[in-house]
């Protein structure tokens, strides 16, 4: 049984017999506490683990556990480890991994390792892996496993259920048949559960479920994703482009891109990617946010050159210098609101080409209202603080177009990356902090040079 | 079959559908199109319509679909039509849905409607219901659907066929029989896949799978989804603090968890949440985000005050005006990368009190990396675009030093966070960017007042 404390006392164990195994390497603590661990809470362990001291643990693992601890790891992590497994290891872990699990393994190895291995797997492993292979990285055929078991619709239950208990095991995680015509095209699915609650005599087609959906392997898994979750399914089939049977798609890897797709979706409006390995080498991390930053620096020294327009205004007012960053940054936050609900809108498949200009008058009214608000806020402070009335009323303008063209862009932005084909996480935060610094300082010390010089 | 073509047809289709009906009640396309549609389309389309506009397209629904259409909704926009569902509707919904929905539901309606329809439950219904409302929200409990079907270990796979068959249907999305001892204590499960294969004389006790998890219904639900994830499970058994069988969690269930879960995070940086109704009504949406508006406003002008501190050196160096949003915005995405990393980390349970402190000098490491090297280049520029060598070292200084404080603060902020019990997400960026405003315009201004004044 499962307790909070439990698997948190479990995971710390785990991980100080880690540590006391690198200390002391002849201990043989470790080793106990490993067999006792599932392959997730190991691979979550070494995740934990800085890159340098993963092998060493890895080491001591009883080799037969590698691979589905392996399976179990992000990809940047296993990644970390590839190069020091040998060969046998490697050839062992595409073997037993299921075929979506294989197929990325050889794809990250080097071309000529992976070579090795395929020649080594016997015909049916490796057809089964170039099965999943053919499909583009992204799609349903990527997710799928090629182990359907399938079914004639005019068979009993009764015969059914014998071949089920000659075949001995069940594909894992699988909940049903496929059922199929002559020609292996997909016509549906029974439940394992309705072949036991059903009378024995009856058919398959009787107890078919003409609403279990199959996907075309070159669906994105993305929009899978949706499918399952909007449906509520445990599994699906995957058919080729002519309906014809090539695997089923099961929830556990689905719960997999939907955790990714979700991270990723956080990570990248820092510019993040998931495959950063969170306690992998400073360089290569460092390396991959320098471009991030690199391009801030770029739009930062956009909105330096606009301030620079107005160094005459600025040198004669210098209480413009110490409010500007207020208009820019309440028209920061306000992009980056509706820029946050339109990513998930577009994500969850809310926001479509039918509603979003309705959505873009919302997000307008939302985005002006906050400005007047906040605008009446900052100009009475101001009209306290620096004792003049007119420059209250120029920085309250200001705020107000800034924060409204700040929901304008937050809402477009994204729109425009994904009809562009981009994704509107990755530069959306970026063009929006350009578009509210530059309207925000523009602005601001325009209004004030044309009013008060 | 699903094509990402057909899909999207279809939802343009009933999208336009219901336009349409809102133009021209009279016409009747819309029922058609309505009667061919999987509730969670429906639900997903009138999410996508203006609130006014929901509950016109409501009353065009068969009343017997209105409870499942109900059940795939959003929160926030289920409680946009409940206020207009007549009681009987309502009674309807309650009886059809699953338990931990009906609960749900009932806990938004006004304590009196909820009253009169608790007392038209029959009693079996009621009890079911308030067995899942006993549990706190955001727990197992919560999630857990009462209709466990439970066997004895003893029995034969034979009589467990037997069984099913004479009850003729399965709980919804369930993958398994629940084993219990005589006091109904938990003692693991058997999958449907198991039943049908293997032999029928074998007893349950044989083919239980003793690493079936069961959780305890106080188990939070991020904990119970992560579970899932790490183990790739269907469903679970749910147990009280006996170890008594009281349900069981279906993975649907929790992929809808992980995925407000997910959304909540990226939201909650923007300071929304995710019961925000995306099409909703303008005045509450602007109200919850007035509120983060006006925090980020103290902190704006916490940094103006900073900036205030050295009005008398931008008076006399306008270029420190210029070049000062650079400082902040560096620093800004800098503390932004690793707050990114750390909310994913702990919300994925990879950052723990025993890798915390490694993460620590990593983070540091690479922002001071980054930091030396965006500092030379901003040095650079500055000297040839002012002309003043001192300005640029200057500069370059307090952008190592801003850029390293803010990978420290995105590092700590939300570990210190998440030991207050906060949400590292909500509060963490607005802290954050006012460590980087603040550190950032005091450094570079101050700095600029020793050494050029």
């Amino acid at each position: 049984m499962v307790t909070p404390q439990a698997e948190q006392a479990a995971a710390t164990q785990l991980m100080e017999q880690a540590k006391e195994h690198l200390a002391n390497p002849a201990s043989e603590a470790l080793q106990g506490q490993l067999q006792q661990s599932h392959p997730a809470q190991i691979a979550e362990m070494l995740t934990g683990l800085p890159s340098e001291d993963r092998q060493k643990v890895v080491e001591a693992l009883p080799s037969e556990a590698i691979p589905s601890v392996l399976a179990e790891m992000q990809t940047a992590v296993r990644n970390s480890l590839l190069a020091n497994l040998d060969v046998g290891v490697l050839t062992e872990t595409v073997c037993v991994l299921p075929e979506p699990y294989a197929a990325k393994l050889l794809e990250s190895l080097p071309n000529n390792v992976a070579d090795e291995i395929r020649e080594t797997l016997d015909p049916k492993a490796r057809e089964r892996i170039d099965a999943t292979l053919e499909w583009p990285k992204g799609t349903a055929g990527r997710l799928m496993h090629v182990d359907a078991v399938s079914v004639r619709a005019h068979v009993t239950i009764a015969a059914a259920q014998r071949y089920l208990r000659f075949r001995k095991t069940a594909p894992h995680n699988s909940d049903g048949l496929m059922v199929v015509d002559r020609a292996n095209r997909y016509l549906g699915k029974v439940t394992y559960a309705a072949l036991l609650t059903n009378p024995p005599e009856a058919t398959i087609e009787s107890i078919l479920d003409p609403r279990a959906v199959a996907v075309q392997a070159s669906l994105s898994e993305e929009e899978t994703a949706r499918l399952f979750e909007q449906r509520d399914l445990f599994s699906v089939a995957v058919v080729n482009a002519d309906g014809a049977l090539i695997g089923r798609i099961a929830v556990d890897d689905v719960v997999d891109v939907i955790r990714r797709l979700a991270d990723q979706r956080m990570l990248n409006l820092s510019g993040m990617t998931r495959e950063d390995d969170t306690f992998g080498p400073v360089l290569p991390s460092a390396r991959k946010r320098a471009i991030w930053l690199g391009i801030n620096l770029m739009t930062a020294f956009l909105a330096s050159s606009v301030i620079g327009l107005f160094e005459h205004t600025l040198d004669k007012i210098v209480a413009l210098a110490v409010l500007m960053p207020i208009v820019s940054s309440m028209g920061g936050i306000t992009g980056s609101q509706t820029l946050a609900l339109v990513i998930r809108g577009l994500s969850i498949g809310s926001i479509t080409s039918l509603n979003a200009r309705r959505l873009a008058r919302k997000e307008l009214a939302v985005g002006g209202l906050n400005g007047v608000l906040w605008a009446l806020m900052v100009a009475l402070v101001t009209m306290l603080w620096f004792g003049d009335f007119r420059l209250g009323l120029i920085i309250a303008a200001a705020l107000v177009l800034n924060m409204t063209v700040a929901a304008l862009a937050g809402w477009g932005l994204p729109l425009l990356l994904t009809k562009l084909g981009q994704d509107p996480a990755i530069a959306g935060s970026v063009l929006l902090t350009t578009v509210t610094d530059v309207v925000g300082f523009f602005a601001f010390l325009g209004l004030a040079t044309v009013v008060l010089l």
